[in-house]
């Protein structure tokens, strides 16, 4: 009755170096910290499944860093320094100990890279495929944190790196695209959250949020937030060279990177006068930003007009988990 | 492309009424809020898996309230004031709406009666078992937060409530043992956390946690805690009748109390001048304590004098979810 169950020593040997100042090494029943004075807090929760977030023999590594960096799309979508994290980790009974240390190993790099530690979490089985939810914690200025609210009538549509590598990605990872080095798989593995660029945001973007579920549908959000219509041209839509490779092959392609999810870019309202100094945060951040449309006035509705000139229809809005 | 996603529907029609000030009625990429000033904030997560941690069948607010009540049985093994909650559910696609309903209704209750909101969270599908995560927020006055570590030689070992009801409530639910009246059941699926006895501890225990794994395996991590050793004795150890009338008909059973999981009553231990105190604060909550036995020198080791005296040879720790 002295011996340590094998869950605890999983916690121990995994996750304890990887826990932060108010963790209480994981040894507790939760983590006790003082917020940092004069900010207020902003926390998210995203959950991923193997077979529908992220391909059940993708590295552990990867999987982490993606579920990791899907939260900290949030938080750069609200303009949030990070702080910490909460995991909850569901797996097979016998998933193999290499599985956990890559997966260690995998949030170790993004808490170097991004400033944050583990402040908790739990471990289970789990007889179905893993399960994986994560609650993030960062912090804002007062009343500066960015909202989907805000849009307003002539502000510009902008978008963040290249749209649509993720959609693309998932099709090469499981073999339906070629993808010759690896550019679109990888980007579907591991997204590249704009959390610095995020953080020079306030009094910049009137409105922001992260595409996660499809840059079409997502706009569709800013829409309904600001109580406005946007309008987008196809041709403005930043690919990366692959996708255009991809799309220039099979032009059918090109919807599927306007509505399919994975980008975690962040997409903006920001009005024209203010257009140069986004243009130099990105800039100081090394990150590309596009005017893609305007916002205009009338019902929340997202027009995407085609390369030709004409109105774009795309079959789906974006992704859904309900049908 | 106006149209809201199915998944929204969801989300607005059932969560949003119970999301809470800083939430942003669930709308944005993540909650906002001012933590309160001058208090530590407190954060614990827990997850649940159907056919491991609850039935698949249970009720779907019944459900949501173990959920939530296991985590704000963390909350009260720190002593903490429950302040808000995030919670990620993943369910296979064609759940139905009633499910849902059901599920937001139990959270609804049990944020009345505990007083916290929903701050955000997420909802996706899943092809296997449901899986769902919670992480709760509470607060604590700086340095006021119970800890599993304090335990000193001497100090009485004490629980509150009565333990092996989760354990024979499974048995029960399961059809593997009587429960005429289905009061064993309903401990099972829907557990007390003692949160409003928590909040008045400190000062007056000197470690504390919940008991969720088992008796004697969490009794191990509070003499772990504190670097002792702790003997209890099973006579003592405070059964419900119809706990009792289980172990009347047969003795094994009550190993099964002992090591069994699911109790999530509060572990504590006390040094014999602050007892009374302890009895006062419990009375004044309605929450029955009892001392079942005491910390002492030694290497980290849990004996249990059984009731004929001898000690007493327990067949399992408690509950690991990995062998």
């Amino acid at each position: 009755m002295t011996s340590i169950p094998a869950e605890f020593s999983l916690i121990y040997q995994h996750f304890r170096p990887l826990a932060g100042h108010g963790a209480l090494d994981l040894g507790d029943d939760a983590a006790v910290f003082a917020p940092p004075p004069g900010r207020e807090l902003v926390v998210a929760a995203d959950a991923m499944v193997a077979g529908v977030h992220f391909l059940p023999d993708d590295p552990a590594d990867l999987i982490a860093r993606k579920l990791l960096r899907s939260n900290l799309s949030d938080l750069a979508a609200m303009g949030a320094t990070p702080l910490g994290y909460l995991l909850t980790v569901s797996v097979r009974h016998d998933t193999p100990d290499a599985w956990f240390a890559g997966f260690a190993a995998g949030l170790a790099a993004d808490q170097a890279e991004f400033g944050l530690t583990l402040l908790g979490g739990d471990t289970t089985s789990t007889p179905g495929p893993a399960s994986l939810s994560l609650t993030i914690l960062g912090t804002v200025a007062p009343g500066s944190a960015l909202r989907r609210t805000g849009a307003r009538p002539g502000d510009g549509v902008w978008v963040t790196g290249t749209i649509g590598d993720g959609a693309l990605g998932l099709l090469a990872a499981t073999g339906r695209l070629s993808d010759p080095d690896g550019f679109l798989a990888r980007r579907y593995r591991l997204p590249e959250p704009r959390v610095a660029l995020g953080q020079r945001l306030a009094g910049i973007a009137a409105a922001a949020m992260d595409v996660s579920d499809g840059l079409v549908q997502d706009l569709g959000h800013l829409c309904r937030g600001g109580g406005l219509a946007a309008e987008i041209e196809a041709a403005r839509v930043p690919l990366s060279a692959a996708a255009r490779a991809a799309v220039a092959a099979e032009p059918a392609l090109l919807a599927r990177c306007l509505s399919g999810g994975d980008d975690y870019e962040l997409l903006l309202a920001v009005p024209d006068a203010r257009a140069e100094a986004l243009c130099v945060a990105a800039a100081s951040c090394g990150v590309q930003v596009t005017r893609i449309g305007a916002f205009t006035t009338g019902a929340p509705t997202v027009s995407v007009r085609g390369p030709d000139g004409a109105p774009m229809a795309l079959a789906a809005g974006g992704w859904s988990h309900f049908a």
